[in-house]
């Protein structure tokens, strides 16, 4: 790292809040030390989590109080409308009068999408933020987009995704031309909805982009793209029911392991591999999904998510402040908008 | 079994033609002896794989003489043109005509469903057909739709989808009245896209139907509901993508178990229990989809499914057969739209 980054914490989101966050805060804090935080939140819990590991004057840390907290279930109307001193939207104002560089909340996506695309307002030129995450594969992680955010795309939209998510697979994974592709169905008859195939269209015309075609489901494991897109209503099916049938797989290999005696010996010695096996797909290490379009750098940690997978969020956080992605989503939707008038 | 059943195979169909389908006939004509087949394409093919298993002059088997073949590659076009003597074609005519009650195919599902929809035709009052399919969930299976005849779904479609899906549950698992749910996104500020909204309210108006409400891609493994109903694109999608996932973490596994000396000796010792566990998911049990909207019932296997697998498309077939599913998905709509219009 070399040069200072401040990043501002939402230390009440998530399902554990300050006894998650802050150590996590600090750990990073231990890694990058450039990194400055501005830890946003009740401060008397923040405190009590810092003293207990005796740094509470951290010569790093600042302290931003805050009233309010948006639960996970509260409703994005409420936290727009009846939360305006909660740590997430004190977090993204941080960020939106420059005081942190990017902000990192474990608050839910729904209000933290909608504060932020009030509080930040989004990148001119950009229709609709999205989700952007990374997934493991075969042969390391791509990253996919939306999840979420958008249940309807018009093809103007997914363009939008491919350059985003390109930005975000250059500045993550420091590849100099990463390979976007759509996500779309293999029956022979029907390639895809109108949306996508205006989409393929407007990215084949797109030399700024290293467009490679349509990929279907499988496809997205298999690591054949650095960068999937579709909208967020495929986008989170598909990931929900992906982390869906995993567990169901690890559950039967569970009990199979425990159906028998024999079995049961079996178990004792193959638990490493499977332990092993948990750690090389750390789910962990894909905590920190992007929030895209927005004119700031918003990343969402898994509610639930432990110390260290809050690590890895705030890790990504550096990346994308090192990288400037909002500025090269900018720059780049703008040099195509140009390209696209001349041509 | 208590009465006769007669489903025409296409012999020719999938990756591997006769050696795959003739000896899952035969197997099927063991298990069921009230049932009769028609087997359909090349008879010198035929009659050569019939005497490797002795059974030339099978009491309850017929053949019916065909000189095309729908290859894997072609398009719905070209067989519905090009190919008015394929195994395909003359096997669904067998069922437009009464002389068989079903049809097996292993070809391609584009080019099947084209040709069911031209030579058989829609019920009367379905708009869409759809292909379902059965998936393996945490207590057993349920049954999804539409996994990608069609891309885009208004809510009529989406609600015929849940009828349907309705009536082929009881058919095959004979449940009375089993669950039914929408596959929707989680996120709490956009609870679906227009299309799932109203087929909510359409489902929740139907007491015929025992809809329970929305799940998301999770839920599909978790075993919420006996039939999941969501559109083409996002059915497929799911479905290759859960195909994928898994795929790679069975590699993935396996690779771990090999990494190095120890583990190698544990996988010998853990190989049987993965070994029982694919048992336990064995894919070929969910072999054959059904594309319901027909009138008269067409099952469709694997392109590359085994022997084994294509015995459980003929059993899903006799399944079908008993339960009459294209006519009680006719007069189930028809009292649905009785119902509607008194109301």
């Amino acid at each position: 790292m070399t040069k200072t980054v401040t990043l501002a914490i939402d230390c009440m989101g998530g399902d554990y809040g300050p006894p998650a966050t802050i150590p996590a805060a600090l750990t990073a804090l231990d890694r990058y030390p450039d990194l400055h935080l501005i830890l946003v939140g009740d401060e008397a819990q923040i405190q009590e989590r810092l003293r207990a590991k005796h740094a509470e004057n951290h010569a790093r840390v600042r302290i931003r109080h805050t009233t309010q907290v948006v639960a996970m279930d509260d409703k994005p109307s409420v936290a727009l409308r009846s939360k305006k001193d909660s740590s997430m939207r004190i977090a993204l104002q941080l960020v939106r009068d420059g005081d942190a560089q990017a902000c990192v909340s474990a608050g839910n996506t729904g209000a933290l999408m909608a504060v932020a695309r009030f509080v930040i307002k989004m990148l001119p030129g950009v229709d609709r933020p999205a989700i952007c995450t990374k997934l493991p594969t075969a042969s390391g992680h791509c990253h996919m987009l939306d999840l979420g955010a958008n249940v309807d795309c018009e093809a103007e939209a997914l363009f939008q995704f491919a350059v985003m998510g390109s930005v975000v697979a250059r500045a993550v994974d420091g590849l100099s031309s990463p390979t976007v592709a759509l996500l779309n169905v293999g029956s022979e008859e029907i390639k895809g909805n109108d949306q996508v195939k205006k989409a393929a269209a407007l990215l084949s015309q797109t030399p700024a982009i290293n467009y490679k075609g349509y990929v279907e489901g499988d496809g997205i494991y298999a690591g054949e793209a650095d960068v999937i897109v579709c909208d967020g209503f495929v986008g989170n099916a598909v990931l929900k029911a992906s982390e869906g049938i995993v567990k169901m797989v690890m559950e039967m290999l569970r009990a199979e392991f425990k159906r028998n005696i024999l079995h049961k010996l079996f178990a004792l010695v193959a638990m490493p591999v499977l332990k092993a096996f948990k750690h090389r797909v750390n789910p962990d290490q894909y905590n920190g999904a992007s929030l895209v379009g927005l004119d700031g750098i918003v990343i969402k940690s898994h509610g639930g998510a432990s110390e260290a997978a809050i690590v890895f969020a705030i890790e990504a956080a550096i990346k994308e402040v090192h990288f400037n992605v909002p500025q090269k989503i900018k720059s780049e939707l703008e040099s195509i908008l140009v390209s696209r008038a001349e041509a």
